[in-house]
């Protein structure tokens, strides 16, 4: 199958509506926005090899391309309107696995309202996809993670330390509460040392996680890698004192004065050991 | 090197402005869009060994992977307003690499406008690019492929058959004065016969190119390159019959009634040769 008969197979799969009035087929894909909202943009990249291994099913990879940028879309608060998708595949990957690949993916975009509004096809030695999503919020309300204040009270939704493979669950739904509530947010895609150093870093406070017992571990999961392994993609993030829990989240822990960026844990500093994406294997 | 340092000199390097209220350093980047516009969306890819040599300056092959994306931006009518780079290097490319990788990406930034809103590293066997720009247009103005109309005149901008690894000139300022005057527009990224296919099916048009003599070629090269050749990044366009031509531009040929998407050349029906993604090498 040739690019264009491609082209026109997606063209196919892939919709108009929240916002997109023009889609796959031009060279742009045009989007209106909707007065009073903010646009939050995110890519991501999915690589075999490094983020998943060969053998992962073609509707998998996708659905797990799309998810990753959808995460981040929900630590802002936002609601997801499009996306555009650069993949490039080996050769010997038939219009079969593309084609998957692309339902896997519209699957989850279905379910989140995201229309798949443009991409790019390419061969390359591997599979390589990088997602683009547009999402909105309305105007002033994205989460960021700069806002959090010594006192606020630190949280996570769901458990930690998952399987890396694990299907993501972008919370979108909890994210679009926390807009206009919570002070801070982060989505957990590298370890909750390093992504809490990061959100700690960018509000310029310190935090406290107070008790070994309060952070909320996968069954089987060691404590080692509910703090430091990656890929939990739950939301971590901060809310003023005396602000009344949600459900599905947990307490970890207290924001607190000092050093840009630290964490400390049972009294002592923990080292910000999540996945950096340059230095680790 | 590790993450956190780069995204903090990348940072350093990266703006606000143009709409872009929150850029590096976030889950997101938030963009504010302006009141009455329309916003375009693209994303390209550029990958080594597939679309430039492994010896490529960085800084060439930055400028390159953002220029790719323009180039689209101003076959719509566009201005562009940010973009967001996905970048994948090997573990042997040093932090120099990828900081003048940005630089060379960011050289054209600055000129035309785009501020680097937001991205994403990671490690891969070879250099891996995926830039996506948020272009603008009063609303409802976008430039398309689909309203050329039988009687409406070509024409292209500059000159065709370019050496592949010519620096790419966005036709920014040609592409915002073809707005609300072309009936359609599309850049030349691979090749005349295949782009001018394409904008006449998506058209539902045909397009007879009178004479030979009329088609702009760069000196030194073929004819054959020049209708066949990619990588121009020259615009395809088409006015209303007795519409003032535009300086930098020439007349090739002629919009006319029949099969959508065939191109008459001397008599004979000129095939769809150019570059096509998926079955080229």
């Amino acid at each position: 199958m040739n690019e264009l008969a491609l082209v026109d197979r997606l063209r196919g799969l892939s919709g108009k509506g929240r916002g997109v009035i023009r889609g796959i087929g031009d060279d742009c894909a045009v989007f209106r926005p909707k007065a009073g909202e903010d646009l939050l943009l995110k890519t991501d990249q999915l690589i075999e090899g490094v983020h998943f291994p060969k053998t992962m099913r073609a509707g998998t990879v996708g659905e797990r391309a799309l998810a990753r940028s959808l995460s981040d879309i929900a630590a802002a608060g936002g609601d997801p309107r499009c996306c555009l998708v650069a993949l490039a595949v080996p050769k010997n990957k038939s219009e079969r696995w593309i084609l998957a690949y692309f339902r896997g993916l519209l699957r989850l975009a279905k379910r989140t309202g995201t229309v798949l509004a443009g991409g790019d096809l390419a061969h390359d030695g591997k599979v390589h996809c990088s997602v683009m999503v547009v999402g909105a919020v309305k105007r002033g309300k994205a989460l960021t993670r700069a806002g959090a204040r010594p006192g606020d009270q630190i949280y996570v939704s769901g458990r930690l330390g998952k399987p890396w493979d694990r299907k993501i669950v972008p919370r979108l739904a909890l994210g679009r509460k926390l807009s206009g509530k919570a002070t801070a947010c982060i989505d957990l895609s590298d370890g909750l040392s390093l992504d809490l150093h990061r959100l700690c870093k960018e509000s310029r406070v310190a935090a406290n996680l107070e008790n070994v017992e309060q952070i909320p571990i996968v069954q089987g999961a060691s404590l080692e890698r509910a703090l430091h392994g990656g890929e939990d993609y739950e939301l971590l993030f901060t809310l003023p004192p005396r602000t009344k829990q949600l459900a599905g989240t947990t307490r970890i822990g207290t924001i607190v004065r000092g050093r840009a960026g630290t964490v400390w844990f049972k009294g002592e500093k923990l080292a910000p050991r999540g996945y950096d994406h340059l230095t680790s294997k």
